[in-house]
């Protein structure tokens, strides 16, 4: 056998950690609080069985062929309408490209904007699936604290000042993975302001902004968006189906050309049987109806999980009330070992994710870990929280 | 609005000529030998709306929920064995990915297996898609010459020995893509042991393999592959549908485990409806058979290309004669200048693809054009060669 030699940007690359935990929720007596899907019971199966069987009976060659790479063009207008009437996102110097989820256009945004050594600021903790995008292409992550209102603005302020090459600041404004908090619009203001003061672009990853379950909606930062500096990510995957990978990106026309290029190369084209369903979808069916009755879901799964949190865990466990999204953070008392006690709660048979997973820099050290409300069911989240509850009167 | 600074690798990457040939072709006067598409009646329409109707009763969360970044386990075990049972491909040491297209292998492999300035060797001209998928890395394209039973091993191994940090030879073995020409299993050999002498890896791409409509099949280089060094890719977007975007590769697991993770970041998984779609396909129905059905399509289409530039072309224009696949090649004479040609068909309402899209060198020149014969109706292919065979006499 030969000896394999991989690119240095690769090399460094581990498997999610996230991917380690869920093998242990193979194990179907394990209750998971690991993973990130959206309820069963939220994809539109009636609607979705109804459309694809039109669209195979009469317009086959069309599904089924190749097709261009800027994405479905009634899909694309649709969209555009849709950011522009219902978010105000979307301006005359803006373009739409639809990928093969949102994970691809952080994948894109990434190839397109940074060189190897270049910097991306991150919210610290952060969605692990986007760092790791980050990371393979060489970039380095520089992490800014989340408050429960968004980072810390004194510290994104400093990073701005010091980092060099920095390319772009990465948020996820709504229910953050993996704290499941907001960014106040005062933040997302001044995080627009602080990126134009030092000319940077901002990913704003915006999967969850539909599933708010209380509160009042918080315009995004795209929409303060006067000189084009904001790449808008939204996704299907949380309100129709997650595996049929389909996304969309708003941006500057020349940020979109390239990543139009770049998606090229690296797919050709999304999947264009789901681009013509969703398409139908949205003109066939009420989008905001459906959105709706998932709001419910999470907001009662939600309920659950935090009634359940207040009741069984110790009151030195904090924990974030999210708004909306899938996830809550917990953090455990300082001086607690966080990964023997999820060791421990895995050995217990419930799975949570520890913190250190979300972190910009591997080798840190964290007090908290995430946990998903959106795939167990009711009853698992009752057991498991109370296995946890007992797992944290025993610190 | 602000400036946008773009990465180097992306800086200097065109779209695609063809993209650009191909929007003349949105013209409907213009007879398209252009473009690269399957035959519309490739697909097989009334087994796909049969089992997509299945499957959305009777498992719609399976389809349409996140899945894992292998692929479906029981369609990468039925793919490991019909490639081991039908074309003796993959021994111990090797692993299958299922990849969101052919395009996304060379994506991956190129992010895993080289840095910046690292050299590819390609057969020159060859497939644009790859081509600038490795230019996206910031890789250096070192092109071979391919002459009619595959590339010139004089040149190839001058390329090995001088050309620094080479990381894999890229090889279409199979009525190569734009040439429409096959690599003799002599060469096929001497490919594998120039690689194995200089301990490069070899890229075999095989999209066309099953669309052999006269001759004999030759195995593919994996099947030489005692060490290791071959990463096979095969795809499903010439016999099943090229928009589901489905395709695989089969190559020793450490480069499988490597690709894996950057998938994980590219786009999570492939699109799983249509995974457990060709899982299903491949249990119910006979793809052999269906294989056969599309065999006897193309073979039809080529003669009637062949026997029609015969019949029309002046006898100084060259061209190959596929024994499969989807393209053929003409040269034209030396001193005639190939891209005014080009530009003088699509005036006369036929598109052609110039043969300089297709070179490793943007800036070199060449005397060809592609055709392909798939897409065309029997009668745009007739009067498209009657219309070029009237552009050559008058050269």
């Amino acid at each position: 056998m030969m000896e394999y030699t991989f690119s240095n940007r690769i090399s460094a690359l581990q498997p999610s950690a996230i991917r380690e935990i869920l093998k242990f929720t193979s194990d179907p007596t394990v209750i998971s609080f690991a993973a990130g899907n959206p309820a069963a019971e939220s994809f539109p199966i009636d609607a979705i069985r109804e459309i694809a069987a039109d669209i195979l009976q009469n317009r086959p060659v069309e599904a089924l062929q190749y097709s261009v790479t800027e994405g479905y063009t009634p899909l694309r207008t649709q969209l555009k309408a849709r950011l522009h009437e219902k978010y105000a996102i979307g301006r005359d110097f803006d373009e739409l490209l639809i990928t093969t989820g949102a994970q691809q256009c952080m994948d894109l945004a990434t190839k397109v904007l940074c060189n190897e050594g270049d910097t991306v600021i991150c919210e610290d903790p952060s969605f692990i699936g986007s760092l790791n995008a980050f990371r393979s292409y060489g970039v380095r992550l520089k992490g800014v604290p989340l408050q429960e209102d968004g980072m810390d603005l004194d510290a994104l302020e400093a990073a701005l000042k010091t980092e060099k090459n920095v390319r772009f600041l990465y948020v996820i404004p709504n229910f953050q993975n993996p704290m499941g908090v907001c960014t106040s619009f005062e933040k997302r203001r001044a995080i627009y302001e602080l990126a134009r003061r030092y000319d940077a672009l901002i990913v704003e990853d915006n999967p969850y902004g539909d599933l708010r379950f209380s509160g009042e909606d918080i315009p995004a930062i795209k929409t303060l968006d006067e000189d084009g500096r904001v790449i808008y990510c939204g996704s299907f995957s949380k309100i129709l189906s997650a595996g049929m990978r389909l996304a969309y990106v708003s941006a500057p026309s020349p940020v979109i050309a390239k990543m139009t290029v770049a998606k090229q190369v690296s797919d050709v084209h999304t999947n264009i049987f789901f681009q013509l369903l969703t398409d139908e979808y949205l003109r066939r069916y009420d989008l905001d109806a459906h959105i709706a009755a998932i709001r419910k879901i999470y907001a009662h799964k939600a309920k659950l999980m935090l009634d359940a949190i207040d009741a069984h865990f110790a009151p030195g466990v904090t924990h974030t009330t999210p708004q909306g999204g899938l996830f809550l953070w917990c953090t455990l008392p300082d001086g607690v070992d966080m990964p023997q006690f999820c060791r421990t709660a895995v050995e217990n048979k419930v799975a949570v994710v520890p913190g250190t997973a979300f972190l910009c820099d591997e080798s840190g050290s964290s007090q908290s870990f995430r946990m998903n409300y959106s795939t167990p069911s009711d009853d698992a989240i009752l057991r498991g929280v109370e296995i946890l509850g007992g797992l944290t009167r025993q610190l």
